[in-house]
């Protein structure tokens, strides 16, 4: 099992054990701020020997053009402390990446290689004190001046100052900064600029003023900051300029005509960041999930009277139905976290919409599952994990702002729907409005009738768990909600006649639904592909066990929609509690090969109570 | 409205509010712990000034014997630091509240006054390493040795050691010991016993180890602490003897008969601090909407194209959804559990089960909502909720352990649902198993087919928002799981013949969800009888928005059972999630007004996004 969640990259993934493994890895417990920044950047140095920042370069700075294999060592990182995982995201997966995707080959030869050997520190100065979601509305300015050849970035406010930039608060030395171009008196939007903000010796450059963020609720072992720059002057080269450039005439010049699009191409840059805090978040859910499974199949509480050995937690109904799910969960998401990986590498161009769309949505729901794994667990394993030595603590801190970080989940849910509507627009453009009905609820449901007459009553469990009909119910669920999606959004732009955005703002909770039901769809959907493409018996009846219960617990949960529409009846939905309790207790019977099979090495684990 | 939630004992609440907003009671941000532990014991000191230590003692110690005013106090001053609240918890609640229930006149003139003046420091030492929810079977022992009258307290094995003992850690003097008391050779169970801990330099007595448990994700102002005791000797007077005693001739006496009995009316003491942590759940949950709801009514973020003004966040249906329906919870939980206090005071004896049952029940659903809406309100605030200043940080990581203390979460409910059938099963022996019929589903469903003709179709207005009507839902699904729970377990144990434990076991997925209705039900009687207790409509009107919306969004989630079960149709369900929506913008209008009535001072609040 082990292997097949490796995949093809175990060999990376081995090596970057074998260093956070070491003695000098040992974790620290953060009390000191001074200490840990120190520790952490220590360890960063170190990580950057793997060669972990080079991978995903060009061949011609020594890279190796790799994504996936990048993505795989951050996603094992993770299995360390989160504050290293952050550092070494802001350092590699967002200044150097900025750089290689935003930049073209001058910027990589002049950058990449001491970016990605750890020996110039960066960062990435996007989010500001007044805009961190509206990325479009930056208050940061960069004016060409043609005169010495060199744009002049200016925070014209307060509430411009760039804010909880990683790398900023102490040992950042040249940011990616975004700021409104501006060249003759035209405003171009939201362009990237190459700006050192300190000096070799540490110093604030002149024109730069930085503060340090405080500390926060965890991870701070990164130094986060707040820059404002004031006529801070960068020569004309250090625009990054791979998709729009001010030419050495001074005449601002793009491949890209429209500002809207050229805007979306350029955070493309994002996609990257999305993933790896998906890949982040659901390696520090395994964490949780292996400390708490371990706890539960040792720590015994209550049991039958007289003299017999009290019940293991993991053997009790009520502690099955808490963690087994959470288990499911965190297996799915790694299927469909590598489908996003594959999706991303096979995109022809950057910003390609599916892809943002897959990225927004797993990202936010895989990090809310992050959060929620956790938290559950920390609760199973009682005052136990209430101890910093268990490593709840510290997983549940520094992650609490993965749904946050690299777009706001509620915010990233409501742009996945909105994506999915403009592709549904797309198609009924090509194939006429009939094509509506191909995705209307009453249309499926006559489908699915014709194929199984019985179905809305059928609570067999054959039924139930054949993967196909599974997948029929998620399916019907969204093109239900897009198709419902899209004739509201109709009646409010057309018939009441409002702007497309208080349009969308008013749909906000019919744009939540629809972007998690399209995202557990596509779970699914991957989960299924994975376990049948697997030859190996004794690997696929515990995957389909898992699938199952995935699939099962998304149909419990959401059944008020199921029973509300028709689509099921009452005798059909009881059936659902009735198998997630029984594949519960299967899977609870497997648990502990199950979160073994994650691979952390004990000395990353580090809980006492899971050794 | 502040009035209304401050209630008869405002005035003790301004006395707490007073002292905690002056200049000494700022803040610290924890990272020394040695500094913060003094910090808050230098506070609790100051705090036992104001007498609240002795509120609920009787008045020949100096006494008001009022705990309900004890619980204002202590309920204010959970706005102020969660460390110093546990603490006094841990100081008055505990310690002195175990000596002042379990002892006699004795024990209370001879530690009282010293307890509630702080000068004498104890703690409550029940969990062990080996247990914690099963405090029946503890391993510390009392052996009473006759010739020296005394009590031999001791710990036979590692996981005897008491743990997590607030107060243990560094500056406990004394300790309530529960241990099974052994009188010659006689097995009596679970007995309390004052065990000195420290002599008057702080240096533990002899036999006595301790162990402070290291650091902790929140509460690291309190010193909590292992200890293990080797043949500790007490005299006979020592032992807590208000239900069971050792006579002066050496022979076991109690007026409780039954072992089983006399054990839950020992650990009745739990009933206060589990009001405790109710209370003070909901205070924290009150300063995070606070906060969260201040900074949505402040800060813009995206908005119509061209110039016009960004929108507030409190004005967007997302922002609306997340944080409305968590005031609502805070609100019904307010009125929930002085409702809870009232009953408290009324039980005319120790362990009576009604007071239990809804003790256990609402410290469960109350902290579980304070977990769950202190991280919404982080969420809500962006990277701004991540930084420590704007207290998220510190208000998750401490009041996060309030789901395992004083009884864990998931066992709690699993406790109030065994209550509840123990109750319908007495009912029935009184009138029969025909009684039965009167709490099933089909009869409840004609009952209200009577009264309703329309019943599962109508979805007007009026109709939803009829607080009877939906209270007869509410109670409808409580009877119904009621039912059905007796049912099944009358199968497991006589068809199938399990002993109790093992039906238990089994059913507890049903039992998590009875408890869910019960508490939910009393949560919305006491709710609407509030609102109509009121003379003033300028009080009544945002409060019955407030109660709908609990209501509503109660129904809206649980659609699933009652779509499931016939009682509503699915056009019916449909509308109360535009209901939800609809109050949701209608309760956001007042919603500043709304926590403002928290009667938050500023200086506990301290977020600068809040102020």
């Amino acid at each position: 099992m082990q292997q097949l969640l490796d995949g093809e990259f175990s060999e990376v993934r081995n090596l970057v054990k074998q260093r956070i493994t070491k003695p000098d890895f040992q974790y620290y417990d953060g009390t000191d701020v001074q200490v840990y920044r120190r520790k952490v950047l220590d360890w960063l140095k170190r990580i950057a020997e793997t060669g972990i920042g080079r991978i995903f370069m060009p061949r011609y700075v020594g890279g190796e053009d790799n994504l996936p294999k990048y993505l795989a060592k951050f996603e094992t990182l993770a299995f360390h402390d989160t504050s290293l995982l952050v550092k070494a995201g802001v350092q590699f997966g967002l200044f150097a990446a900025s750089i290689q995707r935003l930049g073209v080959e001058y910027h990589h030869r002049k950058y990449l290689p001491d970016a990605a050997a750890g020996r110039l520190l960066g960062g990435f100065a996007m989010t500001e004190i007044g805009h961190g979601s509206n990325v479009q509305r930056l208050e940061t300015t960069a004016f060409y001046d043609r005169e010495t050849d060199a744009f002049v970035i200016d925070s014209p406010t307060y509430s411009a100052g760039k804010t909880f930039i990683g790398n900023a608060g102490e040992h950042g030395q040249l940011m990616t900064v975004f700021a409104q171009l501006e060249v003759d008196g035209e405003h171009h939007g939201v362009h990237a600029f190459l700006v050192p903000i300190r000096d070799d010796e540490g110093a604030p450059m002149p024109g730069v003023t930085i503060e340090g963020n405080g500390l926060k609720m965890g991870l701070n072992g990164v130094d986060n900051g707040k820059i404002w720059f004031k006529e801070v002057r960068v020569p004309r080269t250090e625009m990054l300029t791979r998709f729009a450039e001010v030419t050495p005439e001074g005449r601002y010049r793009s491949d890209i005509l429209n500002p809207g699009a050229r805007f979306f191409t350029m955070i493309g840059t994002l996609v990257g960041g999305r993933i790896s805090m998906g890949l982040g978040g659901n390696s520090a859910a395994k964490s949780a999930l292996t400390i708490a499974v371990r706890y539960a199949a040792r720590r015994r509480q209550f049991g039958p009277p007289k003299g017999a050995p009290e019940t293991l937690l993991l053997d009790y109904p009520s502690h099955q139905l808490r963690l087994m799910p959470l288990l499911a969960n965190v297996y799915a998401l790694d299927f469909a976290l590598k489908h996003l990986i594959q999706v991303n590498e096979g995109a022809q161009s950057d910003g390609s919409r599916p892809v943002e769309t897959l990225a927004a949505g797993l990202k936010a729901y895989a990090t809310w599952n992050t959060s929620r794994t956790i938290q559950t667990c920390r609760e199973a394993c009682g005052g136990e994990g209430y101890l910093a030595s268990n490593r709840f603590a510290a997983l549940k801190a520094d992650t609490d702002i993965f749904t946050t970080f690299e777009g706001d989940n509620t915010v990233l849910m409501q742009l996945a729907a909105k994506n999915l509507l403009a592709e549904l627009k797309d198609k009924l453009k090509q194939g006429g409005s009939a094509q509506l009905a191909r995705f209307s609820l009453d249309d499926n449901l006559n489908l699915l009738a014709k194929r199984h007459p019985a179905f809305t009553q059928d609570k067999s469990e054959p039924h139930l768990l054949d993967s196909e009909l599974q997948l029929d119910l998620f399916r019907l669920r969204e093109d239900a909600l897009l198709v419902q999606g899209a004739t509201e959004l109709q009646k409010l732009t057309s018939a009441q006649g409002l702007d497309p955005y208080s349009a969308f703002t008013q749909l906000q909770p019919e744009l939540l639904e629809l972007a998690q039901a399209y995202i557990e769809r596509v779970i699914l959907e991957q989960f299924i592909a994975k376990v049948k493409s697997l030859p190996d018996q004794s690997l696929q009846a515990p995957l389909k066990r898992l699938c199952d219960l995935f699939a099962l617990t998304r149909l419990e949960q959401g059944k008020g929609w199921y029973l509300e529409n028709g689509v099921v009846s009452g005798v059909k939905s009881t059936a659902f509690k009735r198998l997630v309790t029984r594949l519960c207790v299967e899977v609870s019977e497997e648990a502990v090969a199950l979160v073994d099979a994650f691979g952390i090495p004990d000395e990353c684990l580090a809980a006492p109570i899971a050794l």
